[in-house]
């Protein structure tokens, strides 16, 4: 089959309709082009990795080509059902798959062991639209804002230390081997946080997510001591369901953070130091929590995360876990809610069954329609496979949303020039196709957390740079998430260098300023909260892209390169004002638009 | 000259009069017995080297011994006067000299190379008697108590850590090179000192040693920042004063502790960091204080106290850096003492000058002759040779008194049962007989400071031991002084865990309370103040001593075995009260006296 010419492009509807997901018992019909008459047929890859060889009806094309079609059944799909082609002519085979990098839209040839495309399968869900809509800003807690008098903290604990100071440059206290020595605390708290709620309101966020609260030996609390009490250097659970009023008042929800793979061991289950009354896993194999925990040979050796015998993992699905974090009347996801709580971000999720997710979601949506249930994941979330086992995140029963790690790699590669605007496209293209459509629309989009360098610091300190980022992220379908302080001009490297305290009387005001006009377009549009998205393929080094939403039409511009760009390859009709600067209008009259950007600058266009 | 017997023993009499130390031009009346007739001459070693022999004078006894005698003149002799005997007979040469240890007594023949003994000839000089009297109380600062309201701390440094709870244990933070990055602060202050000056009054003690009290970076303050200002950590100058004045309408008087042969690199002189307004010598040659320090190469090398580059030496005897701490009309020794302070402890002396001390000493003197002027040293500070120079601590015009470092080795080496009562004996005569009485009488007496494991630890915890160490600390010459915190059981091994914060509300009661009978019962008594002292030759676990002033005697007796002595070596008359508990009274006669002393246990006996 030499010079043979074949196309399938997942992301056009000619080949493939509808667009992306769809919904479990939906039908997909699949299309290919060849330019010679062979035997077609779509191999189809369930989830359970079950192979169905499914035959191609031929059509004759005008141009001499033939499109070869079928249609597929996802009845029984529900994950993601995977295929591609296979070409035949007598004793030649050639395949047609995905590209190289699993991206969807046009594939190529193979002659062996193709690259699959893949069509995420879900059963319909519902993303609450205050969340959906909103802007979420993360807060480290500790990191954040003392709100007692005097900056006195709250209950230190024992052989730990406080910065001397709140600007202090944070560092982690270790001995020889790296191991955390004394935990390092500067005494933010959650009367810190509802002294600084306007603050927030005025960003116009309107979801915090808090880093976890509960009692912890750390300073970051991502090691559970007890996860029914707010952590004492933190404040209370009265404290809390203060916080959570206060912010409802001002019309913002707050979403907890929360490990639920591990423990610390020192907590009240594993209580390895003695520290807490009860019997842990840890001091009795009679205790009550034993069955949690993994053991290898008691009590010394047991399971833990990254081997690190501080955090012994849990075994989710044994059921006194189960009842307590999930289904007893008072387990810990539906007390915390009952107390103000609006949603769960579940950290670590790789290390969580599906099914115990399944059953945390269920709990969700049985206490309210209003909660969210997120993830915490670093790549595209649709096709994960964690320990060797695929997972199910986006069936419609597992998470509602997860952070968008693949775009805050995109932002920053395209931003430094290190890939162009065609590869940007098409990174974001490919989570369009394989979200579901609700999950991409609550997508956490991201620009640095906790877990990252910050986003000033990988720009070098280049605020033009910084604009470009904020404006791709605040208008690209998904919720934007600002990391407490970027939006103030915060720096730092590495991890804790990245959890700096907020700057407080030391804002960059530029950078907040800008965050502030950003938000409050986002905020004032239904097109780009809502609207659907279509990327331009333009040239390198911009990304435009439309968004839609019933009359309105948005066109975002953003020019990453030193040079005044005039674009041309974009047909916009009508009249726009730029929602950046109202004072602007343009008029363009289609294949003759001529969009102007300046180096390094944007343009957000609203059709009138 | 085989089987000669020679004897001369430098603590009796009548070998060597007087005993000790003498003034300067007061005559030494040396003699040895020799059961030969021989010729013997003493070769005396001058302070600058210079030997000169002077032949001795042949007497026969009617034992069939010769004894050979000489007058010395010490006119020309400030410092100290060495000696040892040559015995000819014939072309037969032999030397009789000091012990191997330099312990002076009854020496030994040597064929060559004889160990000298020591005569040292000082300048008659005063020891202020609140200090020669007294019992000081050594406090670190940043450890003792916080006086603040709620135990804020003031002005904490940037990118320092506080203690997260007052108990904490000490530990410094550390990068992999073993170098200090950060200081930890427990937040005690001079505040905290004023509200605990009742507590210091009730144990008995008249003086406070603080530590360093001026601006410096770290928590300790060895490394001065700014000798003109009390660190703002601690308090302020004024409250400096308010604390010299509240503990004078105590009694108690304030002694400075100051290191003078290096500064801190981020000092207001040096200037490192640029933290200082001033411009120091590293920012440039035209600095004020460049001719200070001693640059190897500008600015980045330079000399520094154990190549510790945070610490650049002082070249003291520098005009300028003489004036600023000396001459200056607002000298820093000036001021201080002006604010209030009554003497100054230098620290490291052996890094100081012999003549810079003698300026520091003159110019106390000049303010007044209630100054004193301690020094640290942790040898016999009669004959320390510091790089290669005999120094001259005792001639009179420098230090009043010095730490007595091997008096707690001698304590501890005793009581753990690793040398007997006569080592100890001879250990303790060494100093008497070396030291001018003034010099011996103002020695520090101590079981511990912040450059040593604390004693309680040292002793494994053993309260019985402690006891006994206590009560001859206290009833031998010299003033004794309490490390904060030993006085109420706190432990700690090599620092920083020696320097562990005062543990107010847990202290050892049983211990503090015998501390304050013991000081009660020194302060009761001229005899233990004031008297001669006078060491019994016993058994090897009972270390026993006499005290005696004017017409009041004292019988001081340590068992530190587990079994209960009789004594009965030690020759008493008359009636005795033990004043630890006075209604025990005693009747001895003469050499038929048997004293019984219980397990670990001791008597203080006073004729009555």
């Amino acid at each position: 089959m030499n010079g043979i010419q074949v196309v399938h492009d997942s992301q056009s509807i000619k080949f493939r309709k509808p667009f992306g997901a769809v919904e479990v018992g939906e039908k997909v019909k699949l299309s290919i082009n060849v330019d010679k008459e062979v035997i077609v047929a779509v191999e189809l890859i369930q989830f359970d990795g079950t192979r169905i060889n499914v035959g191609m009806e031929k059509e004759y094309l005008n141009n001499g080509e033939f499109k070869y079609s079928t249609e597929i059944d996802t009845s029984d799909a529900l994950g993601i059902l995977e295929y591609y082609f296979i070409l035949m002519d007598g004793y030649d085979r050639l395949y047609y798959g995905n590209n190289d990098e699993h991206l969807g839209g046009v594939g190529q040839i193979y002659t062996y062991n193709p690259v699959p495309y893949q069509i995420t399968v879900y059963e319909k869900s519902h993303i609450p639209s205050w969340y959906k809509e909103g802007v979420i800003y993360q807060i480290l807690i500790d990191r954040f804002y003392n709100g007692n008098d005097n900056n006195t903290i709250s209950s230190p604990k024992e052989n730990s230390f406080i910065y001397g100071t709140w600007n202090d440059n944070p560092m982690y206290i270790k001995d020889n081997f790296g191991r955390i020595v004394r935990w390092d605390f500067y005494g933010g708290n959650l009367k810190g946080i509802i002294k600084k709620l306007e603050y927030i309101k005025s960003l116009g966020a309107n979801i915090i997510q808090l880093s976890p609260i509960f009692k912890s030996p750390s300073c970051h609390k991502y090691d559970t001591g007890d996860y029914d009490i707010v952590d004492e250097m933190f404040g209370t659970n009265n404290e809390f369901e203060e916080l959570c009023r206060a912010a409802e008042s001002k019309g913002i929800k707050i979403i907890l953070d929360v490990v639920l793979s591990y423990t610390s061991s020192d907590s009240r289950y594993f209580n390895r130091l003695g520290n807490y009354d009860d019997i842990g896993a840890y001091n009795s194999p009679n205790s009550k929590y034993y069955e949690w925990y993994k053991f290898i040979k008691y009590p010394s050796q047991y399971e833990s995360w990254w081997g690190i015998s501080e955090r012994p993992n849990i075994d989710s699905m044994q059921k006194g876990y189960i009842d307590f974090i999930i289904e007893n009347e008072n387990s810990i996801i539906k007390k915390w809610i009952a107390l103000g709580a609006s949603g769960w971000k579940l950290d670590v999720i790789d290390e969580l069954p599906d099914e115990f997710i399944e059953l945390i979601r269920k709990k969700a949506q049985e206490i309210s329609n209003d909660v969210v249930i997120l993830g915490d994941i670093w790549e595209d979330a649709s096709n994960k496979i964690s320990y060797s086992k695929r997972r199910k995140y986006f069936s419609g029963k597992e998470v509602h949303a997860v952070t968008n790690y693949p775009l805050r790699e995109s932002l920053i590669n395209f931003t430094k020039g290190y890939i162009k605007s065609s590869r940007f496209r098409q990174r974001i293209m490919s989570l369009y196709e394989n979200y579901p459509r609700e999950n991409f629309y609550g997508n956490i989009n991201l620009a640095g957390t906790n877990d990252t360098e910050r986003i000033l610091t990988v720009l070098d300190g280049n605020i033009e740079l910084l604009k470009l980022i904020v404006v791709i992220q605040f208008t690209l379908p998904g919720v934007p998430l600002i990391y407490y302080g970027d939006e103030s001009g915060l720096k730092g490297g590495k991890e804790p260098d990245n959890r700096k305290s907020y700057p407080w009387e030391k804002e960059n005001k530029e950078i907040q300023d800008f965050y502030r006009r950003i938000i409050d377009i986002r905020n004032s549009e239904n097109g780009l909260k809502k609207g659907d998205l279509y990327i331009f393929e333009t040239e390198a080094d911009v990304f435009a892209f439309e968004r839609n939403y019933e009359n309105e039409k948005i066109i975002i511009l953003v020019n990453v390169s030193n040079e005044h760009k005039l674009i041309n390859d974009i047909n916009l009709n009508g009249t726009y004002a730029n929602l950046f600067d109202v004072s602007e209008k343009y008029k363009f009259v289609g294949k003759n638009s001529v969009i102007s950007v300046f180096p390094r600058n944007f343009k957000i266009l609203r059709k009138i």
